[in-house]
C-alpha cells in the first residue's frame, strides 16, 4: 500500500529529527529567545535575502494565519481571498473568531486573479456606503494554492501592486511553500520577500513534526508582537521545538537548503506520477497541478482496483461515471513507492 | 553552573524523545485520530480511573486553558480565580481575548480559600444587579500553584462542592501536575478525575517537548470539541506530535508511569535542594512550597556568590537587604548537580 | 422636492411622538421593566397570535442582529444568508465581530432559495471535513429584502422546514416589517411566529424614532438574555423610550394597528409611485418589488430633470443610458407629495 | 412618595422633549450626519473651549464604554481602572467582550488614587515577565464616580501626567456628568477637555430620553471612527434623535446652558436632602458625596417609616444595626417634593 492520501501523516524528515536528538540536552532560553531559534533566523533572513526580516515560529497553520491577520488588521477591516481559501473554508471561523470578516472572491483553480480584486476593489471605492462596509485590509493567498496551482512571479508582482495602490497587505500563506518553491516557477524566497508583507514558511507539511516560520520581510512587524502571539495562545514556552526545526530544514547541503530538497524530491516523485496517471494510464488531469498534489479524473470502474495499491483522497464527482481524486506525494514519500505503484498499475 | 532558572529550558526527556525517534516512520491519521494519541488515551484514562475520560492533545498551556475556558462557559460567564494565577496574570489576557471576564479573588500563597468563595458567590447572588455583572460560570485553579503551594483531597473537595452548589464548573491547571502529584500530598489523578470538571496534565514543564492533554474526566466535553480546538488555532495536524510523547510519559515502567518517576525525581532533588539552603545554609523560606519550585529569602549579600554557581530567578524584593529567590528543579535536574552545589555552597 | 431617499431621514410617526409625550412624567422601573415595556409586549403577544413569546426592545438593526445572532448560536457556528444580506454587506462587520461567520449564499432578487439552501446543508453534510469547517446554525433572512421583495408564506414554511430538518434557526430580520405586511402578500405577524424561531419587527424605519422588538415567539430565548443583551452593550437603562413606541406601534385604531396602518399607507403611495414611473412614464421596474422600495430604470437623459423634483438614490448602472434608481416611500410620504409629483412629471 | 431610587427612572426633562417635538418632520441625513447633530457639537465644542473636537452621539453608557475602549486600544492592551468602576462591576462584561481585560485597582470611595496607579506602572515596568502580561493602555475614571464622589481639578492632572508619562489614554465616563459639574468642584467643560483624552458626557441620567455624547476633544478620534461604531452595533440610523436632545442640553438659557441648569436644581436639591437626613435627622453620611447620589446611615429601625415616604436604594449593611442607603436626586426632583419630604420627616 502506497500513502497518497496527504503530506500530513508520518512523523518528521530524518534530517530535522536528528537535529531535535542532537540539541535535546542543550539548555537554553524560552520564548523563542534560543540560540537555534536564533539561528534559524538567521538562515532563513539568508535564504530570502532579506537582512531585516523578523522571524517568529508558531506551532501550526490555522494558529499562524488567525494570530497574523489578526496582528496586522484594523479592527474594522477584513481579508479578501479566493473562496477556496483555507481561511475561508477550513479553519473552522478561526479568523472570524478574531472578529475580521473574510471576504471571498471567485477563486480560478484555487487562485485570485488580478483583475477580480481591482474589480472588487474599485466598486468598494466607489460605493457611497463603503464605510458601513468592512474595509478591506488584507489580501490572502497560498502558494501553492489548496488546488496545488502556482502564481507566477508577475501574477504575484501585479497582485502587490494593487495592494500597495490600495492601501492593502499581501499577505502568503505558504504551509505547503518547499513543494511550490521547487516546481519550476519563477518564484524564490527573495521575489516572495520583496512582494509580500508578511508569509509563512510552512514546517508541518514540508518536514517538520510541527512548526510553521511566520516572515515580515522587511522588518514590518506590528509593535509588540510576542504579546500578540501570546494573547492568541501561539507562544509556545519551548518554542525552540520549532526552532531547532527551521535551523534542520534551512541547514545547506552542498548548495541547496534541506527545505530546498524536501521540496525537490515531491515535486520529481509528483511528476512521475503523473507520467503514470496521465501519460501511461490516460487519465486526464483534473486541475493542472504543477505541484506535490495531483488531481486526475478516474473512472469509477477503477477505484476499486486503485484502491487496493494506493491510499488516497476521493475530491469530487465529475460526472455519473467518473470521480477527481487527489494524489498527493511529500517528502515521506519514496522513489521505490512510485516504482513499485508503476508496476502494479501498468503490469 | 547549575540552572535552576525554570522547567522549561531543556528539551524533552529521554524516555520521551526515545518514543519520537522510534514512531517517526510510521504514517497515521492525523488531527488527533493516529494510533499513538489513542493509545496515550487509553493510557491516561487507567491512570485516572476514568473510563469515561475524553482526552484532546494541545500544543501548550496558555492555548489550553483559553480553548477549554471558551469552550465550555456561557458568553455571558466569566471564571474566578486567585489574583495570582496564570491566566489573570501571564496569559497576555488571553482568556479576556474570548471574550470572558477573569474575575480575580484574594489568593492565599497562589491558593484560592473556599471561605473566599464562599462569600463572593454569597455576595453574588443576594446582588439586585447581578443581571448586570458578569456570572461566574467557573472556578480556576492551578496544582500545584504559581508559588509552588499544593490543595490537599479535602480542600479540592470543598471546592468542588462549592461548585456544584453554585453551579460552576471546577477546571484545574495542571501545568506541573506531575511535581504536584509526586510531593506526598493526597491529591491523585483519580482524586482529580472525580473532583474536577476539567483539569490538563502539563507536558511541556514536565518532560515533553511540547504538549498539554485535556481531560475531561466523565465524557462530559461539550459538541463538537474538534470545532472548537480548531477555531481557537488550538489543533495541529500532525497532533500525534504530542500524543506520541503522553504515550511515553504514560507508559508503566514497572508500577509507576514516566510521568510518576519524572516528578518523583524532581521533588527528591527540590527537597535535598531545601535540606541546603534551608538546613545547612539557614535561609529561611519564603513560601513554603512542598514542590519544584523552592523560594527562599537570600541576603543581598549573598547573591553574588550564588549566581557563580546557580542560574535563578530572582522573584521579589523581602526588605533592604533580603531578596526572595526562585529555585526550580525538573526533570532535566540530576543528583550530581546537587551533590556539586551541596560541595560548592557548603564548602 | 419630495424625498425619497430612504425610510429614515424623518422623526417619528405623529402618533408614536404623542405617546413619548403623554408618557414623558410617569416614573417607571428601568432596563425593560417598565409598564409601558410591559403592555407593548402584551399588544405585539396578541398581534402574532403568540401568548408564549419573548420580547425585547433594542435601539438599532445592526445592534440587534449581532446581539441576537450572537445569544443564539453556539460559538462554532455561523449563519448563512443571501449575498446580498444586510449582515453581510451593510454592518461592518457587526456579527463576524462576535465571532461567527456570514456564510453567504447566491442572491435572487434578494431572496434565498430553499433549493440553494438544500443543495449547501447536503454538500455540507457529505463532506468529510465538515468538522473543520465552519458549522451552520441559522438562516437569516430580511423580510421584506433589502431589494423590495417578499417571500410567500408557502416560501417560509419551505425554509423553515429545511431549517428543523438540518437543526438550524431560521431568523427573519424585519428592519421594514410594516411594509412586508402591509403588500398584499400572505404572511402575517402570527405566521412569521409559527415559522421563524426568532424575528425582529422594525421600529426605526417604520415610524418610531429609534428601536426594534425582538420577538421569540415560543418562549424560546436563551437563558440571560438580559445578561447577554447587557453585554452587548444594547441594554437601554430607560429602555422604556423603546417601549413606549411599540406600545404606540401596537396600539388599535378600529381593527388596525398603527403599525398596519403605516405599512399600509406607505404601500398605497408605492404603488402610485410605481402607476406614475412604469404606468405612465413608461420607465420599466428594475427590480418587481411589491414594497415601499422601489427599483426603475431611468434613462441617464431623464436623471436631472428627475433631480430637480426629487429626492432618491442611484443603485446602479444599467448600461451606457440607463440607471437603475431606488425610490423610498416610508410613513412619513403623503399622498400630496405624490399628486404633486404626478402633476410634475406627467405635465 | 417620593421617588429617589434613580435618576433614570422618568422620561426626558421637558426642554429636551420640546425639542424632540418641535423637530419631528424635519427631514435630514441620517447616521449623525443631520442638522441637529452637527448644530449639538457646535454647542458642545463651545461649551468645552474645544475647537478641534469631534464628537460622536450613541445611545447608551456600557455601549458607550464598550465601543470607545475596544477603538483607541491596541489589541493586546487593557485598561485599568477602580476596583468599583461601572466597566469592572455593572456591564455585564461588555469590555472584556471586545476582547480587553479589564484591570482593577484598588478604590477609594470611588477613585483611583494617583499613588496607586503610579506603584502599580513602576511594578509593571520593572517586572521581566511585562511582554506576557496584558500591556496597560488606558486609564478609566468616572466623574462623578459609582459612589458620587469627585475628584479636584489638580488631581485629574495629576492623573493626566501620568499617563502621558507612560504612554496611557485617559478616558472619563461621564454617565453623570452634570451632577459633577455642578456640584461646586473646580472641574469644568474646558477642563475635562484639556486634561482628558476621550470623555463622554452623560444623556441618559442627565435629563435626555437617551444618548451620550463622545467627545474626542482634541480632533484625536481613532480612523474610520463611524465603520467603528457601527461595528460595534451603536450606529443608530436615526442617530438624531441624540443630536437633538444634546443640542437642547447644550442650548443657552441666559448665560448657562440647559445641562448646567439640570444639574445645579439636582445638586442643590441633594445638599438640602443632606441638611434634612444629616442636619435635622442626625443620620451619619456613609459618604461624603457633593453630588446627586446621597449616601446616609440608616438605623434599621427607622428604615420602615422612610419607607412609607420615599423610595430609596439599600446599597449595603453597616453593622447589625444600621444600614447604608443611596438617596438619589435628578433633573426630575422638584423642590416642592423635598419641601414636602422635610414636612414628613422632622414632623
Amino acid at each position: 500500500m502506497i500513502h497518497l492520501e496527504s503530506d500530513y501523516n508520518n512523523g518528521a524528515h530524518a534530517g530535522v529529527l536528528q537535529r531535535l536528538v542532537e540539541t535535546n540536552d542543550v539548555r537554553s532560553q524560552s520564548y523563542g529567545d534560543d540560540e537555534f531559534s536564533w539561528n534559524a533566523r538567521k538562515l532563513i533572513r539568508e535564504a530570502c535575502g532579506a537582512p531585516d526580516a523578523q522571524i517568529w515560529f508558531l506551532a501550526g497553520g490555522t494558529q499562524t494565519n488567525a494570530t497574523v491577520i489578526n496582528s496586522v488588521l484594523e479592527s474594522y477591516e477584513g481579508v479578501l481571498c479566493a473562496d477556496t481559501a483555507h481561511i475561508n473554508v477550513h479553519e473552522a471561523g478561526a479568523v472570524e473568531f478574531t472578529g475580521h470578516k473574510v471576504i471571498p472572491l471567485p477563486g480560478h483553480e484555487g487562485k485570485l486573479q488580478v483583475a477580480d480584486l481591482k474589480a472588487w476593489l474599485a466598486a468598494y471605492h466607489a460605493d457611497d456606503t463603503a464605510e458601513h462596509m468592512v474595509r478591506p485590509g488584507m489580501v490572502y493567498i497560498t502558494f501553492p494554492t489548496e488546488l496545488g496551482t502556482l502564481y507566477t512571479a508577475d501574477e504575484l508582482r501585479e497582485l502587490a501592486d494593487v495592494c500597495r495602490q490600495y492601501g492593502l497587505l499581501l499577505y502568503v500563506d505558504g504551509a505547503r511553500l518547499a513543494y511550490g518553491l521547487a516546481a519550476g516557477g519563477d518564484v524564490t524566497l527573495p521575489l516572495l520577500s520583496s512582494v509580500a508583507d508578511i508569509f509563512y514558511i510552512g514546517g508541518t507539511k514540508c518536514g517538520a513534526l510541527c512548526g510553521e516560520a511566520v516572515v515580515f520581510p522587511r522588518g514590518n512587524a506590528p509593535s509588540h508582537m510576542l504579546s500578540r502571539i501570546k494573547r492568541h495562545g501561539s507562544l509556545l514556552a519551548k518554542s525552540r521545538v520549532v526552532g531547532v526545526q527551521f535551523e534542520a530544514l534551512f541547514s545547506r547541503v552542498g548548495g541547496a537548503t534541506l527545505y530546498d530538497l524536501i521540496g525537490r524530491q515531491a515535486i520529481e516523485l509528483a511528476m512521475r506520477l503523473r507520467g503514470l496517471f496521465v501519460g501511461k494510464l490516460g487519465y486526464a488531469p483534473y486541475i493542472d497541478s504543477p505541484t506535490n498534489q495531483q488531481f486526475y479524473i478516474i473512472p469509477n470502474a477503477d477505484l476499486a482496483r486503485l484502491r487496493e495499491h494506493i491510499g488516497f483522497e476521493v475530491w469530487c464527482p465529475v460526472d455519473a461515471s467518473h470521480t477527481a481524486c487527489r494524489f498527493v506525494t511529500s517528502w515521506a514519500t519514496t522513489e521505490e513507492e512510485i516504482a513499485e505503484l508503476e508496476k502494479l498499475l501498468t503490469h
